[in-house]
C-alpha cells in the first residue's frame, strides 16, 4: 500500500507542520525555506546522513541572467538569453511559466546558494564542457555555445559549480546540510517513507514510516514535500516506463534513485510526466581536439553537429539512431578521449574502415567526401559544427571509436516525475493540486525532456524545493493532535 | 473532482454489477462478455448513440496466428509468427505477457467476432497495405514483409477488416452494438461519466454521471471498467504529455477522445504508461509505385526502408528526424498519389532541387548517387528497401513531394493510457489493482509504444475489453444497497 487511510492510523508518533521527504538538494532547500517560513520541519531520510545522488553529483547548477559568478568571469547573461536558450532547448514545449520564474529567479537564487555558505571560485574553465577537474567555479553545461542555438539566444556558460576540484555535489551538500543542521527544522535519517496518509476529505496528513524495522505514522499539520529522487535506479520502472534508459551502461544515482517518491505521489492521485525522458549523455571530450571527429550512425551518417553537449550526443545517438554510433578520425585529427572508448575499427582506408564496420559499401565515404569538401573551406553547412572544428579527413589510417550503447559508456538518469505547479504543488489530471502533497527534484518533472544542460537537476531541484517548502509552509494547518 | 468519496455520495439513483463507461468496440466488448458472464451490466455512452472512435475508423483488427480468413487467402500464420512480429515492433520493450495471449487467442478471438455477425470476405486486398477501399476482409497493417520484420518472422498479412467498402469500422460497431442490444446488458446514452465513487475501503464502487444536465451516482457493485478512449482531442494533455503529436494536421478520434477516463483513473491512484506515444501515420501510397521513390530528411539523407508501413514512416520522420520530410522522384519514377501532397520542389538536376528545398550543397546529391550505384544492381544494403522498387533516380526533371509535419498530412492518435493487467485491471505504481477498478481500449496503453501497426487498437480493445468484461463480472460484489 502505498496511500494508507488516516482512519487505519492508530496512532501518530511524531508530528510536525512540514515533512520533507529525501534529504539530497531538494530536499534540503525545501527544509530550509519552510524553516525560515518559521514553520515546524521534520525531515526524513532513508540513508544514514542526507546528501543522496545531490552529494554524489558532479555539483554543476544551472543558473545564469548574469550572476556574479558570470559577471566576474567576464561573461554578459542575461534572464531573456537564458529563457530563451532553455525555451529553445528543453524539448518540444517546455514549461514557460517555470523556466520564466527559474530565469527570472536564478541571480537570487545564486546569492541564496552564496548565502548557505556555498563558494564560487570566479574563474571560468574554458577546456571542457560539464564538470571541471578544478577548483574553477563557472563552465558551459549545455549546447549555448553550438548551433542551433548560438543563433537563437546569445550564448552564456551558466553551469556554477562549487569550489573543490571533483566533488562539489559532495561540498554543495556539506553546505547545504550545514545549513538545516544550523536551521530550527528536525533532522530524521535511517527513516524510510513507506506510504502517504491520506485524511477523510482526502488531504494527504502524514506519512508511514519505518525505521529500525520497525513502523510508524508521522503527521504532517500542512504539507508533505516529496524529495525522493528519480528511478534509474528501479528496474521495474524503468523497464516499464524508459526501457532506453535501461540500456545505458552507467546509471547515474544513489541507491534511493528508486521511484519510492514517484509511486507514492501517482498513487495519491498524483499525475506524472515525462517518464520515458532521461539525460542520456556520450562523452567524447575532454580533449576538446576529439571535435574534429565525425560522428556517425550504423549507415555511415552524421546526425547532428558533433561540438553539441555530451547530453545532446546521447540523446541523439540512442533516441534518434538506435545507440549504433562511432566517431571517425584520420590520423590527423586522433586523439585519445580522456573518457576510454574502444577502438571499433581502423583502416588504410575508409574503404577498409566501413568493411571493418559492417557498414553499407560507400556509406561512410559518402559522408565524409561531402564532409570533406566543405571542410576544404572550413565550413559544415549540413550540421553547422564551429569553424573551428572543421577539417578535412584525408591522412590514413582512419579509425572508429565505440558509442554504440551496448558497446560503451553512456551514462543516463531520468527526467520524468510528478507534474508540478510553479509553487511544487503535485497535480492530478485535472491540474487540481493534491492537497497536501508537494514534490521537488527528480521526484518532479524536470523542466527539460529531454534537451537536458548538465546543473538543471541541482538547480531546479534547489530552486523549486525553495518554493515547495515556502508555500507547504504556508498551508492550512489540520488540528493539533499530539 | 475525478474521484469523489462515497461517503459524501447522499444517494445512488440506480446501481449495476459491472459499469462499464463508453461504448465504443472495447467498451462493446467489455459489455457483452460481462453480460455473458451473467453480471447485471450497465453501459453509459456519452454521445446519443454508441461506436466512438471506432465507428469513425477504417474497422482493421489486428487479427492471426492462422486465422481462417488467413487460411481462405492462401497464407500461413502462426501465433509464434505472430508474436514473433509484435515482439519486435511494438517499441522498445512490449509487455511479453499480454502480447502472448493476445497472440495465442487471437484465432478464437476471430471466431467470437463471426458470432457476433461481423463478416469478413474471404479475398486478399494486394494493393495498399491499411484499409483497403473495396470490401476485401485482409490486408496488411504492419511492416511484417518489409525489413527488417521479414527477417525476423515469417510475414502474413493481419489486417482483418469487415466486409464492406470503405465504412468497415461502422459495420463492425453495427453488428456490436447490435449484440449488445440482444444481451442482458443495458445501455445507457446521452450519458457522461464526471468522476469515479471511492468507497471508505479505498475500492471504486461506483460513477457520477451527468445526463440531460443532471448529475447522479451510479452504484457498480463489482467493477467500472473505463472504455473511454485516448486523448488526441484534448489540447491540454497532448500540450502536457505528447507535444508532438500536436504538430500533426490530422487528429484521428471522435470528439470522446478528450482523455476523460484516463484522468479519472489517474486521480484514483492508476499509473498511466506511454503517454507521450503516438500512432503517426505518413500516407503515401497508394499507388505503391510511389515506392521507387526514396525519403529524405532535410540534410537530404534517407532514413529508413520507403516500403515499411506508413505508421512506421511517419514515426520515424516525425520522432527522429523532427518533421522535416521529403519524397523524391525522378521523370521515371514519378506518379501522384492518392492522397494529395504539395509538390515541393522540382529541378533539372538534383543540385537544382537541393536548392530549392535549402539542403546543403552536394547533400541530397550524394544520398541518390548511393542508392542508385546500389541500384544499378537492385540492391539497398542501406536501407533494406525491397528490390522490386528499386531503381536509379536517373531522368530529369526531379521532384520532392513535402512531407514535412508542418506542410502535410500527418495523422496522429495517442496510444499512451492507463498501464493494465491482462485481465484490464487498472494497476497502481506498486503493481497492484487498484480496486474495482478496469480499462480496455485506448483509455488503457496500447500494445505498441510506439510501432503502432493498424487494427492493434480495435484489434487490443476487443480483445482485453472482453477480458476485463469476463474479470469485473467475476469480482467480490458489494451488499445489494437499493
Amino acid at each position: 500500500m502505498l496511500v494508507v487511510e488516516a482512519r487505519d492510523v492508530t496512532a501518530f508518533a511524531d508530528e510536525c507542520e512540514v515533512l520533507v521527504v529525501g534529504l539530497g538538494a531538494a530536499g534540503a532547500a525545501a527544509t530550509l525555506e519552510a524553516a525560515a517560513a518559521g514553520a515546524d520541519v521534520l525531515a526524513l531520510e532513508r540513508a544514514s546522513a542526507g546528501g543522496g545522488t545531490s552529494a554524489l553529483s558532479g555539483g554543476v547548477l544551472y543558473l545564469g541572467g548574469g550572476t556574479p559568478l558570470q559577471k566576474a568571469c567576464g561573461f554578459d547573461d542575461s534572464p531573456e538569453a537564458m529563457f530563451d536558450y532553455l525555451m529553445a532547448s528543453c524539448g518540444p514545449r517546455p514549461d514557460a511559466d517555470k523556466l520564466r520564474l527559474y530565469c527570472q529567479g536564478s541571480v537570487d537564487h545564486y546569492h541564496w546558494l552564496v548565502d548557505q555558505g556555498v563558494p564560487f571560485k570566479p574563474v571560468f574553465y574554458p577546456h571542457y564542457s560539464g564538470e571541471p577537474p578544478t577548483d574553477d567555479g563557472l563552465v558551459y553545461s549545455g549546447t549555448e555555445d553550438a548551433w542551433p542555438f548560438d543563433r537563437i539566444a546569445k550564448p552564456a556558460p551558466r553551469g556554477h559549480v562549487p569550489q573543490i576540484p571533483g566533488q562539489a555535489g559532495g561540498l554543495l551538500m556539506q553546505k547545504l546540510l550545514a545549513a538545516v543542521a544550523a536551521s530550527r527544522a528536525r533532522v530524521r535519517s535511517d527513516t524510510r517513507c513507506l506510504a502517504l496518509v491520506r485524511g477523510a476529505s482526502g488531504r494527504i496528513e502524514g506519512a508511514l514510516v519505518r525505521s529500525e524495522g520497525r513502523d510508524e505514522a508521522l503527521r504532517a499539520r500542512r504539507g508533505v514535500v516529496l524529495c525522493t529522487g528519480g528511478f534509474i535506479n528501479d528496474e521495474a520502472m524503468l523497464r516499464l516506463h524508459a526501457p532506453l534508459l535501461a540500456r545505458c551502461k552507467f546509471r547515474v544515482g544513489a541507491e534511493g534513485d528508486d521511484g519510492s517518491g514517484i509511486r507514492m505521489g501517482i498513487a495519491a492521485g498524483g499525475m506524472a510526466r515525462n517518464l520515458a525522458m532521461g539525460s542520456i549523455s556520450l562523452p567524447v571530450t575532454p580533449p576538446k581536439a576529439m571535435l574534429k571527429g565525425l560522428l556517425v550512425n550504423g549507415q555511415g551518417q552524421r546526425f547532428l553537429n558533433e561540438d553539441a553537449y555530451m547530453g545532446r550526443l546521447g540523446e541523439y545517438a540512442l533516441l534518434h539512431q538506435e545507440g549504433r554510433a562511432f566517431w571517425i578520425h584520420d590520423d590527423s585529427t586522433f586523439v585519445r578521449p580522456d573518457v576510454p572508448r574502444a577502438v571499433a575499427a581502423v583502416g588504410e582506408t575508409l574503404e577498409e574502415l566501413e568493411r571493418e564496420l559492417a557498414m553499407p559499401d560507400g556509406s561512410l565515404q559518402a559522408s565524409v567526401a561531402l564532409y570533406n569538401r566543405h571542410a576544404a573551406r572550413g565550413e559544415d553547412p549540413v550540421f553547422h559544427k564551429r569553424a573551428k572544428w572543421v577539417v578535412p579527413l584525408e591522412r590514413p589510417p582512419f579509425a572508429a571509436l565505440d558509442c554504440t550503447v551496448d558497446g560503451s559508456l553512456y551514462a543516463a538518469f531520468t527526467l520524468g516525475g510528478l507534474h508540478t505547479s510553479p509553487d511544487g504543488a503535485v497535480l492530478a489530471a485535472d491540474g487540481v493540486p493534491v492537497p497536501g502533497l508537494f514534490a521537488a527534484g527528480r521526484a518532479s518533472a524536470c523542466l527539460a525532456a529531454p534537451g537536458y544542460a548538465s546543473g538543471l537537476s541541482l538547480g531546479d531541484g534547489t530552486f523549486f524545493g525553495r518554493r515547495a517548502g515556502r508555500r507547504a509552509s504556508l498551508e492550512t494547518a489540520t488540528d493539533l493532535r499530539i
